[in-house]
């Protein structure tokens, strides 16, 4: 494997003098913890960094990259952290490069509906600010309080609205990046149809960080629906609910703007966690149906037909919201599942496996299967709508840790297995990162493992950006 | 510049033993002909191939490519043969590799919405196809009468739906692709997100048939919309309609399926070679505007808005066709522009320049002024929606050939210098190809270049899959 040399004192004098001496944090624990580990719950996929960098322009980035490759040093772009497949973390050590201080929204071109932000910018807080005027950015992940638009495009974060809207990376039309070799680059802008030469900005988009930093975003803004219903829909058990995602679609031609699904650990785990009453003890799973549009008629008559197809298909009941604060209370315990597994149980593993939407009732018995051979707990929740869950592999409190580092692997190869047969992937939004690089070869063969990684060394040659993540190239 | 061997008899026998004698032609110039040029009508950019191969499967292409890679002979890729950038040209000879016989229609997947097409399926045919299942392929290129699925995806087509439903590339959810090198890769597949990696889908969409071959393209079907409505809205002159483009999207708050506009002379040429009549002489220019959706009432008040919102700014009158053959006459003025004014002159240059929508009225004057300075002809019509407009450089009848060859590349090169200056660029849909491949520097950096031709030498070290087009390497 590929030495690299230590970043000490010289190289963190040397990050000073271009981004300022008050933005790098060297030989300091408490301020370097942070900077060490995502919401990846497993400490072994933690490392710390040996400088953390905070610059504030491109061109500071271009010279931290510049003297990461003279002097063999590798260095990981941060967003917000709040990424769950360890793409933050420095894997092989050396400079964190935080993203935090360019936080600036640059631009809200109206006409066009593009905005061009800085990475750092929290996602959350963008759309608040263009919803005033009414607009919105349709990439909606689950963390949108916390994570920067950065985060989102180098991850291509979907979340809950990609059933009607698509993931992160239909709404960028344009990065400025510094390439891992210090070049500052400007692929796309503000055209919506853009074929000169290749499109380097879904290249860029998804890449975890390894084949550029991100130093401007354009962004694709939408009309903000002037109506929006939600509707939770319970079911007596997680086959029947889950028979029903694709029948909604299919029988009715509706395309929901989401179509989240919890099965019954997951939705009395996170009702406790917020401290809020669960309103129907009987149900053993529910879908969470989002429909907007512009007519409120419209999608009431959606949401009434959606409801009676669900009742014709082994419904208990349904609950519509209509207003913003019920609808808020429908999505607030969807939003918080992933933080209230965390906080009940650290030996866990989030995962993110993605089938065509039509396995998704063949994907439970597999993961039931897999709970009981292995002895684990296997809560299930997510966008059931495009057929991305999050089965989150649970240590029981009986078992003892040393079984569980050796139940996990399996565990995980099994199910990665299972959902390749079914045509799906390891990962539809969290990325690969380091904690899932080695189960790439389940899905992905010699053929496109290789593609991917000649395109990794033609633009980092000396393998400075991200390195270990993905794929390990040496 | 790189030499490459000549294919002769012994090589078109090889291929002979890959694909099968009768699908190999060789020595035989009528038969070639038609595999020597694209739509472009200036034969300066057609090139005879030595040899046409047609081969059936992935496997076919693979074993066509090592040989190439083995022998130093070129290949390029080929649909329909409906572009227009020279993309299908073998532009440095060598075997031109027809994707003719891999028409197939491999699946329609209702569940998914996701149908699996072989290059060759015309995409005219495959909607007609879904269309009877209630569904339809949101690609839209204006020659789909002719073009292939597998063109579509090399050139990222866009076309006139474009303002609602985005690019060909949206749609594009898997491929299976043999690279420059003979692997052969799939990447993606039915899957609506998917982070495995490399976004290698869309970088291989639109990439013009120099990074791989596709053999199979998973393609992303929607639920056919229920109503429809086309508006064809009048106006004096060509500044007021244009005018009128970006307020529609952003005082209405509407975003149209489509928003096409054609010129005085555009509309006069197009109707003369269709023999139509056109309904309102004293029009200076057109908008067509389509509106989509499933509930009629609502599209009919939609459409009554855009028709105030126009009529308030500056138009004449406006038509309202809502019936197939209603809407199809409006269209098919629409869709042969093109065709047209290749009947009526050969000596032209249809443009693709595409600019933020705002920017649209800026380019009017523009383009005026361009005119009048060189003595050309600059008809101007296109996909006004998304700013992209196929602005036609046309030779005057009393101007000499001689003179007409030094005007083009200067008109040219101060249109594309100022599409840049406005934020756009030179190809919005057609492509670079060898026909714009000089000017490419005007709109893109050193740099910029630089990392697409890195990704070019990484995936295809022998430059042997449709060299010359895009850059040269050498």
């Amino acid at each position: 494997m590929k030495e690299y040399r230590p970043a000490g004192a010289v190289i963190a004098s040397e990050l000073g003098a271009i981004a300022g001496a008050e933005n790098v944090i060297f030989d300091d624990f408490d301020k370097m913890e942070p900077y060490s580990h995502d919401e990846v719950s497993d400490r072994n996929y933690s490392r710390m960094p040996e400088i953390v960098v905070r610059p504030d322009s491109a061109g500071q980035v271009s010279a931290i990259l510049k003297l990461a490759n003279r002097e063999n040093i590798p260095v990981t772009p941060r967003g917000a952290g709040s990424g769950l497949s360890g793409g933050a973390v420095p894997a092989r050590g050396g400079i964190v490069l935080s993203t935090e201080r360019m936080n600036r929204v640059l631009e809200i071109d109206r006409e066009n509906l593009i905005a061009v932000l800085e990475p750092g910018v929290i996602t959350n807080d963008f759309n608040t600010l263009v919803r005033r005027e009414g607009l919105f950015f349709a990439g909606y992940p689950m963390s949108l309080e916390v994570c920067f638009i950065g985060g989102n495009a180098a991850e291509n974060a979907g979340g809950g609205r990609a059933v009607k809207y698509g993931v992160t990376g239909r709404y960028i039309t344009g990065l400025e990046v510094v390439l891992p070799t210090g070049e500052i680059c400007t692929f796309g802008g503000k055209r919506v149809k853009d074929v000169t030469g290749y499109n380097m900005v879904q290249l860029m988009v998804g890449s975890e960080g390894t084949l550029g930093i991100f130093t401007k975003i354009y962004v694709k803004l939408l009309p903000l629906p002037r109506a929006g219903i939600d509707m939770m829909v319970l079911f007596a058990d997680v086959r029947s609910a889950i028979n029903a995602v694709p029948l909604i679609m299919t029988k009715t031609g509706i395309v929901p703007t989401g179509i989240e699904f919890m099965d019954k650990v997951s939705l009395d785990t996170t009702c406790e966690f917020l401290g809020e009453k669960k309103r129907h003890r009987e149900a053993g799973a529910v879908l969470i149906i989002e429909l907007d549009g512009n007519d409120p008629d419209l999608i009431r008559n959606e949401c009434l037909d959606i409801g009676d197809l669900c009742l014709d298909n082994g419904a208990l009941d349904a609950f519509v919201a209509e207003g913003p604060s019920d609808r808020e209370k429908i999505w607030k315990v969807r939003r918080h599942a992933a933080e209230a597994f965390k906080a009940i149980s650290p030996e866990q593993s989030v995962e993110d496996i993605v089938v065509p939407v039509s396995k998704i009732p063949a994907l439970i018995p597999i993961l039931e299967e897999l709970s009981a051979k292995h002895n684990v707990i296997i809560p299930c929740y997510g966008h059931a709508g495009d057929g991305n869950m999050h089965a989150t592999v649970v240590k029981k409190p009986g078992e003892s840790m040393e079984s569980w580092r050796k139940t996990l692997p399996l565990v995980l190869r099994e199910m990665y297995t299972q959902v390749g047969e079914l045509g799906g992937t390891i990962s539809g939004e969290h990325g690969i990162g380091h904690k899932r690089k080695d189960y790439l070869p389940i899905v992905l063969g010699e053929a496109e493992i290789g593609a991917m990684k000649k395109i990794k060394v033609a633009l980092d040659p000396n393998n400075i950006l991200n390195p270990g993540k993905i794929f390990d190239l040496d």
